[in-house]
């Protein structure tokens, strides 16, 4: 692991390059032992825009030698016509093209790992029959326990039916499979939390609340996932209703906690208290609600939130968009309306969770000075960093190329972790403040800058804070069911 | 791991005693250092009628040591009469008492493990976005690429819904729990299947086929557990309409083949033809059901069910058992009826899935010679071994502390692992007969007697054995997905 505390150091090792300018792939390369030497090899992929990133013997033959080229291509374009070209160099020829990503994927991307073993006849006494009955027998008397005894104690469920996956769309179960399988990997990597992919046949609101019921038990916590808005709204909320373990939409909560981490530290940055803020967010579903919601528990006031049908304001309707309505009720209480150039017009914040391309520079310069800007969309930002620093004061995105990255990777791994610690039945606004100032105090105030407002994903320190913190909130909140004293 | 071949150098270690003659605690003792030397203890623990296993020091202090000591004791009673006695001996008190196997369950049995490092952001890259996007459109273009590329290759759901728990009955989800972890451990261990506990909050048999088929994508087959008969029998069925992926129910199945290995080589030792021989099976449940089908696949005719209401026999009704309406049908074709002793008179085979103390030594003797029993209802057999053996030649149980142990550990880890390999649909009779052959293929011919009819749950080779068996009979069949040839 590296100890990563911002980007510099990983963009020092020119991991940079490798994210941004292309896709890896291996091609197995079987050559004539007389044939062109590899500087051939190197001119072609140069000239096709590519770099190698490592040559490799596989194995050497009497009349050849089987090689496996790694490079990076810009685009699959390239690397068809890299593959075609070192087909036609004399004796080359190209046996397998493979994907490097798609290597890692083979055979998916995590595994059931036992922590007991079985060496004797004894062990299995223990773990199966005859012993296991007395474990059964105690949790069938007190169920309780079956958060001291078994998976419970450290599993969540992430469930998704495949409806909003990335920026894709609804693309169904199976395909959401390798993003649930990754966010188990960064579960268990980050915060030690076992997470299970559940992905739902189904997209229908009724039978996605019953099936998550009804595999309730066996977890600790349930995480929603990828559900589209705003089924996810009525889903989260009827979910929580009839469970007694957390459920938590990662896509709105756990982005708007870290939303609120990065502007609790830039407020500090640019000197103005948080509740005194004008804010604009742009793209009022699942993220811009819950960001939403939690600002205004936070005391900020002037909250103006704008998407395709211009400003939310009260005395509209949206029938298209019934949730609009009770925002309309929560938000702009100087009832602002018009362009988002005029909307922003003196404003100190501006959040994007929209679309790409949708702000100029004479719109951000319509704002207050000392502008902060939270540019999140993905790929594309509403508006391309380098060129919004000439006019804001910190602008942060969802991307790992520019400074100040908000990736809810900083919140759920440590969320889960505390809520777990703590047996929480749910996550109160309380528990998500507390992981929000948890994670902004990760800065420390000589580091805290315009570049430097969000710790890096691979800063160690804050998993352990946020778990601290979440587990004290809820104790505070009267939602834990273990104190942070408990031995088991 | 230990490579037993047979029951006995299990024994030799001493395990038997450890499983067989009561519970093993740990007793944490607080002693002063003046106190009473160690030989009390020893005189104590005796006179109880236990035994000490192990004596640890924890730590030692100024005035006092802390230690562990560890042992078994027959009953609980005796553990209390024990700590009671310690509490009194001048210089020791009694500081915690701790039963090992509840130790071994502390958070449960199993966790989640990457098989994919993250140590750069590169590696996020390819494993969450942005390259996990490109994997994602691969499947949604082609969605049996989720068995390439997701935990689908090798991941089973172990689903119970806790109304028939080992031997307990209906205790529920969450103490089932305990036994499908124990279960997700085996699966690993023996036949590197992942499996997920799946504890459904319903017995309702809608509900649990529409659940099971919304949780169905990230799986390759679904394992039914201790879900009760008959309900098991429409659930199964339903879910095999419903899905393309294996629905076995093990306890049908599993117990069936793995009684059908042992009689397919108990056959050979009392030198008569399978199809020959008449059966007489008690206890028409999930397993006696499943094992009858099996056998009159094998082209066993004369078979003879009997329950609480007699011999079953076409031209009675059971209005309280409908089912077996249809399995008098297909069986008992000299409409035999009569007491169970009649029934046996002349028969060959006794197999038992029912309760304890079902049969007496007369009961057998009214069998033809050379008689096979197959007691195996759990714990107590319908009668003891060690009294059958006198009258019969071949005599099996579910228990490890006699020969001839008729396990379903003996099956299913190398069942699913054929399945998954060969990607097959649904488990066929064809698979489940190859399974059987080769299951009693494992014990060598120079190695087969009476007390050698079933290979141990610990011989490494029952595994690849039947796995292969398996996906081979998953081609012939024609619902094999997956060539054995394949390389991923």
């Amino acid at each position: 692991m590296i100890d990563g505390v911002n980007n510099e150091s990983l963009e020092a090792q020119g991991d940079r390059n490798v994210v941004q300018n292309g896709v890896q792939y291996i091609i197995r390369l079987i050559m004539q032992r007389d044939g062109l030497p590899f500087r051939h090899v190197v001119e072609l992929v140069d000239d096709l825009g590519g770099d190698i990133i490592a040559w490799d013997l596989v194995r050497a033959e009497d009349q050849k030698t089987i090689r496996d080229l790694t490079v990076l291509m810009p685009t699959a374009a390239q690397l068809k016509g890299l593959t075609e070209q070192l087909s036609q160099l004399e004796g080359v020829a190209v046996e397998n093209v493979s994907d490097r990503t798609f290597l890692m994927h083979l055979g998916g991307k995590i595994e059931i790992k036992p922590r007991v073993q079985i060496k004797t006849r004894a062990d299995l006494s223990h773990v199966y029959t005859p012993g296991v009955a007395r474990v059964v027998e105690a949790i069938a008397e007190d169920p309780s326990k079956a958060f001291q005894l078994t998976m419970k104690r450290n599993t969540v469920a992430i469930v998704t039916d495949g409806s909003a996956i990335l920026g894709l769309g609804n693309l169904g179960p199976k395909a959401a499979l390798p993003v649930m399988e990754g966010k188990s990997v960064l579960f268990k990597w980050l915060g030690n939390v076992d997470a299970v992919p559940i992905c739902l046949d189904t997209t229908d609101t009724d039978a996605i609340v019953e099936t998550v019921v009804r595999i309730a038990p066996a977890f600790g916590g349930i995480n929603l996932e990828d559900i589209s808005a705003p089924r996810c709204f009525e889903i989260e909320r009827r979910l929580q209703e009839r469970l007694d373990i957390p459920v938590f939409h990662d896509d709105q909560h756990g982005t708007a906690t870290v939303i609120l981490a990065g502007l609790i530290n830039a407020a500090k940055v640019v000197n103005k208290p948080l509740t005194s803020m004008r804010v604009v967010i742009a793209g009022i579903g699942a993220a811009g609600t819950a960001t939403t919601e939690l600002l205004l528990h936070m005391g900020v006031k002037d909250i103006v939130g704008y998407d395709k049908e211009g400003a939310i304001v009260a005395g509209q309707s949206y029938p298209n968009h019934p949730q609009w309505q009770e925002y309309a009720r929560k938000t702009n209480p100087h009832k602002r309306t018009g362009t988002l150039r005029e909307l922003l017009r003196g404003a100190d914040v501006f959040i994007g969770v929209s679309a790409g391309n949708l702000l100029t520079p004479d719109d951000i310069k319509e704002m207050a000075r000392d502008a902060i800007l939270f540019v999140m969309a993905n790929p594309t930002p509403e508006i391309q960093p380098e060129v919004a620093q000439a006019y804001a004061r910190v602008v942060a995105t969802g991307r790992s190329d520019y400074p100040n990255q908000i990736n809810n990777v900083l919140c759920f791994p440590g969320l889960f972790r505390g809520v777990l610690d703590s047996r929480a039945r749910t996550v109160t606004m309380g528990m998500k403040v507390a992981a929000a100032e948890a994670l902004a105090a990760v800065v420390k105030p000589e580091e805290l800058g315009p570049e430097y407002i969000i710790p890096s994903v691979f800063n160690r320190n804050v998993v352990d804070k946020i778990a601290e913190a979440v587990s004290l909130a809820a104790e505070k909140d009267n939602v834990a069911r273990r104190s942070s004293g408990a031995r088991i």
